[in-house]
Parts: C-alpha cells; sequence; structure tokens
C-alpha cells in the first residue's frame, strides 16, 4: 500500500526552485527559514506528499516527496561524491540489482555505498572498505539516515591487505591508485562478475587497464557521461548555457575465469 | 549461494572482443558458428563463467556471465529503444528501486519495460500500456526470455483512453506525443511522484514542458545523456574518433498535489 | 620588419594569468593598479615584447603583444557578443580572407565586424549594417581602437529595408530574426556566396533553414562548436570540470543562381 | 570588381547533396560521371557561379564557386589533415592574419599550410618544414593547386636541427613529438608570438606543456574544439545522430622574453 499523508518523522523535499530544495524532517511545529520567508513544515503532518506550502513571504513552496536521489544528493559528505550521472551507468554496466553481493572499495561519504545498497535490498549486500576511520562514521551516519545500514557492512581496513566476500558479482574501485586493487577486488568476484572504476584523471585509467588486462579482464571500457540540460520555452529553446565539463571516467571490465599468464 | 558453474539452459555472453559477443543457450552438443571460427558451446557444461574457449580457427572466445543489460541489448525490437546511457539516469532520476510500482505508456519492444522490471522486483511492479498489438507481442517474448514476466502486466490499449494503476511511485512516457500523456499518466502517481519521458526532438519537449508546467509538476527538468569513450592505451591515450552524437532528450518532473489553476 | 620594442602609445596584454589581464596603452609614467600591486607600464618602454615585470607586491606579470582577438575581447561591448570558438568556423566556413568583401547585418558592438575587417585587410571590406543607433557609436569606438575603421562601412539602417552592396562574396546575419534577411541579404551577394547566421535557439535555425531552402540556397549545415578545456599536468590529466554549455548555433548556407521556384 | 561568370580553368564544386561534392576543372566538353548520371561540366562556361545544371538522369547539381575550405577539403593527403573546425580556432588564437610571419613545423600533405598562406596573403609569408621528402612533393603540388605557392617557403629538413626565420609572428607545430620542438621553434619567434601545437594525444600535450612551461612561455592553454550539428527542420529539430568524437588537442602558449631560469 502507497503511504500517500505526511506522518510524523517522514522526511519532505521542500522545494522552491530548480537550484533551491531542503530536505527537512516533519515535526509538530517545524518551521524552515529561508531567505523567502519561513515553511510551516509541521503544517503540513497529515496532508498528501506534493502539497504547496506558501512560505511567510508568499513565496510557493512544494512538500515533495524525497525519493533516494535527494537522500544521496543532501548528504553528508567529506569527500568528492559521485555525480547522479555516473551513479546511473554504473548501476546498467555493472548489473547490480536486486539480491546482488557488491564489493566496494573505497566507501568516502558512503554516497555511491547508499546507491548500490538501494538497488541490491532487500536480499543482496554490499561489503563497503574504507581504510579511513573519519570518513567509515560519515559513511555510516549518512547509511543510517538513508535507512540502509541493514543492507550494508562497513569494513574499516586497507583493502590492499585483502577482501573476506568471495564470489561477489559485482566489484566498485573508488580511490586514488585503482590499479593496485585490482588483485584483491579479484579474489572477492565471481568469474564473469563486473568490475567498475571512477577515476577523474587520464593517467589513473591508462595504469587501471594495463593491471586489469594482466589479471585476465576482458570486455574492458572507458568513458565518460557528460549531462547537457535542455532549456525547453515555447519558441525559445535551446541547450543550457553552463554545464559540467568532467567529473570522472568510468572503467569497466569483466572478470574470466583465468588471469593471463 | 551465487552458483559459478554453468548449467544445461544457462545463457552465457560468448565474448570475442567489444563490437562482436554472442548470448547463448547452453545445450549438450551446441556450437557458435562465426568468422573466426566455430566455438563449442556445450563443452562448457559444468565449467565456470567466465572461461576462455578457443574456436576451431584459434581465435580466444569467453563465456561470460551475461548481465541484465546483456539480455536487453540482444532483445529481439522492433523499434528504437533506449540506450543504456539513458536506462542509469532514468534509474536515478525516478527513484525506481525494490518495491516500487511503475506505469510507463509506450512499452514498444520491452527493453526499458524489462529493465524497470529487474529494478522493482521482487515486490515492485510495472504496468505498461502499448496500444499497437504486434509490439506488445514482441515485448511478451522479450520479458518472458529475460525471467521478468511476472513483475509486469503488459496492456493492450492506448493510454489516452486512462490507465488503471492508482497511487503508482514513478511514470515512464516513451511515445510520440507525450505532451498527450501528463493527464492520464498524473491520474495515475501518487502525488510526489516523478514522470520520465524520453523524446528525439527539442520540438516534443517544448509542448511536453508547457503541459507539465500546466498540470502543476515542478522540478521539470530536460536533458541529454552523452557518452565519450576513452581510449587509454599507455603513452597513447585520447578520446574515441567515433562517438553517438544524439538518441533522445530525457525529461523529468514531480507531480504535485494539486494542478494549477 | 618586425618591431620587437614596446614604444610610446602600444598596447600591451599586461599578463598575471589565465583568467587576469588586462589591455593597457603604454605611456611614460603609466601604471598598472591591480589586486596583485602596481604595474610600471611606463617602465617597458623601450623593452621587448613579452618582457617581465614584477609589481610592487612582487607578483609576475608580463607585457605581452596584444594580437587581434586581445583587442576584441577587451573591446567595449553592449551586446552579446560572437565567442572566439564561434568567430573560428565563421572564418573557415564563409572563405573570407585578404580581398573579400562582406556583407554583415547586426553590427551590435562591431566585434564580429572587426574581426572580419582584421581578415579581409587590405584590399576587401566590411559593410555593416545596424538599425539601433547606440550601437553603432559603441562599433565605431571599438573599430577605431582597433585600427581597422578604414576597412568598414557601417551603415545605421534596418536591413529589411534594402542593402547596397553588390556581388559580396559572402554575408552574416547576427539578428534575431534572421529568416526575415534572407531575401535582403541576397540581393547583396554574388551566387556561390556563403551566408553564415548566429542563432541562439533552435526555433530561429529551424525558421531560417526553411527560408535559405526557399530562396534558393544548397549546402544548409547548422551546428555548434563545443570547446572543452585539458587541464594537463603530468600523471593529472584530465578535462576541465567547467566549460561553456552553449552559446549559438552557427548556420551556413551557398546562394545558388536561382531561388527555388 | 568580383567575377561572376565561369571561364576555361576555373574550378568550379559540383554540389549534389550535403555529403557528395566533387571539385572540377571547366574546360570545353567536361563531363563529370557520377552514380546519379553525368553532369555537362563544360556546358556551366559562360554561366554565373551557383548554376544549376541537370544531370543526364534527371539530378540536380550545381556549379558552385569553391572558396579555400573546398579546396584544403579535396586536397591530396597523405597524412591526418586538421579538420576545419580547428583550423579555424587556430587562425583565431595565434591572430594569424594579412601580413604575418609563420613558422610552422611538420607540413605534411600542406593542408594546414594552404589555410595559413591564403590568410597572410599577400604581404605575408609561412615557412613551413618537413623532414619527410614524400610529403614535401605533396604539400607543393597542394599549394600550387592552391594557387598559394608564392606565400610559402618549403624546407625539407628536420626542424630540430634549426629554423631559420627570425622574428616570426606565430608557430605551429604539428608532429608526433611537440615538445621536442619548442627550443627550435622558439628561436625562430619574436618575443609575444603564440604557439600552437596540435596533438591527438594526452600524453603529448602533458609533455608539451611542461616543456612550454620551462622555456617561459605563459597563457599555456590545451582544449579540444567539438563541433555537433543540429539537424533543423520544422517541428522535427534535433541534435545529429552521428558526430566526429575527437581529432586533436590543440595547444596555445605565449613567448615571453627570456625563458625560466
Amino acid at each position: 500500500l502507497v503511504r500517500r499523508l505526511i506522518e510524523e518523522g517522514d522526511h519532505v523535499l521542500v522545494y522552491l526552485d530548480r537550484r533551491r530544495r531542503w530536505l527537512v524532517r516533519v515535526t509538530k511545529g517545524a518551521k524552515l527559514h529561508t531567505h523567502e520567508g519561513v515553511v510551516d513544515i509541521g503544517g503540513t503532518l497529515g496532508q498528501p506528499f506534493g502539497i504547496r506550502v506558501d512560505s511567510t513571504l508568499g513565496a510557493t513552496f512544494y512538500a515533495l516527496k524525497p525519493i533516494s536521489i535527494d537522500f544521496l544528493m543532501k548528504a553528508e559528505r567529506r569527500t568528492q561524491v559521485v555525480y547522479p550521472k555516473d551513479l546511473g551507468l554504473i548501476a546498467v554496466k555493472t548489473g547490480v540489482s536486486p539480491g546482488a553481493t557488491v564489493v566496494e572499495v573505497g566507501t568516502g561519504s558512503g554516497v555511491l555505498t547508499g546507491f548500490l545498497a538501494n538497488l541490491v535490498r532487500p536480499d543482496g549486500h554490499v561489503y563497503s572498505y574504507e581504510a579511513r576511520p573519519e570518513f567509515l562514521a560519515v559513511a555510516r551516519r549518512n547509511l543510517e539516515k538513508l535507512g540502509l545500514a541493514d543492507y550494508v557492512t562497513l569494513v574499516g581496513r586497507d583493502a590492499k591487505e585483502g577482501l573476506e566476500p568471495r564470489d561477489a558479482d559485482a566489484g566498485i574501485i573508488d580511490v586514488g591508485d585503482p590499479w593496485l586493487l585490482v588483485k584483491p577486488i579479484s579474489a572477492a568476484l565471481v568469474a564473469g562478475a563486473v568490475v567498475a572504476a571512477i577515476s577523474p584523471t587520464m593517467n589513473q585509467v591508462e595504469k587501471l587497464v594495463v593491471e586489469l588486462s594482466e589479471e585476465g579482464y576482458v570486455d574492458v571500457e572507458s568513458l565518460e557521461v557528460i549531462v547537457r540540460g535542455l532549456e525547453a520555452r515555447p519558441g525559445m529553446t535551446r541547450p543550457a548555457m553552463r554545464m559540467i565539463g568532467h567529473t570522472a571516467y568510468l572503467t569497466f571490465a569483466r572478470k574470466t575465469a583465468s588471469a593471463k599468464e
């Protein structure tokens, strides 16, 4: 059954315009203070999601039902996080879906971890390794806020020392020296599994594809995803004047049953 | 438990190189005939996924474990299908994930339908409308081959006449006149749900965003996803010389509790 | 003979870094005041172009020899001006080169006018029409500062009322309603001449290409130029993280000897 | 005076559609044989440029007046040539214009050489170095066909051994090891001159920018130019479905009066 009404403790995405939005927990009497006036968050209790709420200054806000990406984009972050455009292609190219077991190296703030956990639940699991304790704590808080902590095992250890999981369906490498992680992650993956790596520079990709090839991986592909906005207005439609130039290269490869000799 | 060994009736992705790959069902004695020689598919029975198989002409093939996108890209197709780059962002921006109810207008060959069904299983469901009976039959065959038919209800009817589902979490519009579908699909969606539309031309997007705005949708965003390959080779790395220029614009919007008056 | 030394009255491009540069006229005792200290411009008199000059705060500046595009980018501007990336392709596709006669509709601030004038000198000429007197004055000042006024005839009149030149080699349309200028500019062009139009929206391009086709133009091509920076640093090379998304579409077409009947 | 009529010995660009065009010399009785029938080229003598000519099979052709880029794109080529999109930005960013002296290393087929010669004539000059004699002969033929041989000095020698010109206004590097040419070309340039290099790979750019910086160049910028077609048709406008992914990176830098110590 889909619940339509906002209840105590729910999060709402308070939407003003494409650049200004807030993720707020609804409690009795809660207020959101913005440059466009105060929004009576508590007043949305018992109302349907998507309800319009005018601020004290007369600006129009909406209390939308947040989806996974809203939580992820508003997560506490200490590191560069993976962009939505990249998350999507990682999901498609790795085949991560309900029931899958995923091994991730480089938890960071846990945003990609949470994205993956949301895809594999309720029967799958994500094992995520992070050597830096301060990031692990951030990731843990984010996953708890997302309600996804049950689907994730966070491991505070350098993955180069070895990974416990065996026969995982997919592997994710999100660290600065991805070529050093190919051997360790391979031991954790079932033959045929897809590995995805996120790397900002072409030099990282160069070293990574050499190592993947030496470890017997095939179907090695590196690419970048570019998103271009379209400003559609009747009689005045054109591409957006600003766009993001580059975030990271994505490299995908499939593990075979034996490394190259 | 992850199954590592190839059994009778399994599909394998027979991989030669980045451009040549085949999706083959494994049965005793099965052979694959290629320009690079004959591959003994039956001989992979009882072997691990990812096993190397040399052809009669000595070319190197691998019997990989296919993932969802392999089945989708090899599906029978009668229509232009949605590209992987676009599938990924649709998943991220609509929030379609395990347990979700999705309404789709324009089943086509069922490739996007299958992608969505794979994301919502085992507890979610996809209702997909297609007015042209010849496509519906193709889509049904594809979903059965993917093992996803249980998670999809195909409806052979013009969606402009109305949709049955109520309170769906997400709506997908993949038809040539998307602006005519905004009102019908809105009736099927819970307030706060995200709608995604796939449209090749700017003119379709222009009309669609006007209609979405009139129906009270907010957070309306149109964009295109461009994927650019990187040919990484030590000392000779550069972007790929060929790329796909355009497939379709994606438009996303969120339903509010009331249409604009 | 190339002059190497800076003389009284010369302009120098005072360069601090890729974002901060000034175009300054050199006179005895001239100073440039910047956030990084005062630069002794007068002190460069008699020095070679390219000389390093340290500011009073110890920052490193260079007194470079400005080239055409430096003057154009520092020109007084009241309108959106054409970007370097677009200027270049206009030159190539129209064939504007020494000796050519060019007709331009929409002088604006005169930046494109000056660019064209610099290409056709010393024997060619640019006739440029501008209906708004306030822009004409700006354009005149810019062309004089560039030393190119002799190669340009500025006409303060709405080009829809007709153009004087005949048998021009190339035509440039840089106004908001380009489709209304096709007939007038055609009368000014020799058969075989190339027309180039600059238009921000796809709707303008749609109307323009219809009109060009009806007037018998062939080889009609619309495109946009996208420039992407590469941040090359040893071991850390990647595309620039920010880029310009869109400026304008460029449309090119060739006049035939007879309009379509 | 602009000549409007086709004379014996003129070249015409015989245009069928955007993909099919021929550069043909007009002589009495000349015929062009195409898949769409035979075109009576000789019959255009005395006709205006831009005249329509129907083939024996009834297809519509036009005898257009070729511009510089038409000759360059139809030049004899033995090497990868620089694309129009890249030629344009090279012109803008180097400031090559009438009267300039340009030094080029790597003549190749002479296409870029011819482009530059056309920009600097009648008073400027291009000195172009090519170590491989077989290319030099091709370049010489192309420049003669273009009528630009008088503005170019071709030198058959490895430029690493030193360049004769002094105080040139711009330098062009179009060889596989551009970083080795920075020192030699610097000796030929006036301080303040702009250098442009064309390099397909990121690794070449990495090494080049290091060397430029060590030789005291400033305003170092690397970028690539991407051209995207727009298929504008009333009510059905969209970006072209195919595009060129990558040709080469362009690197620009300005020589200062002294190398870094």
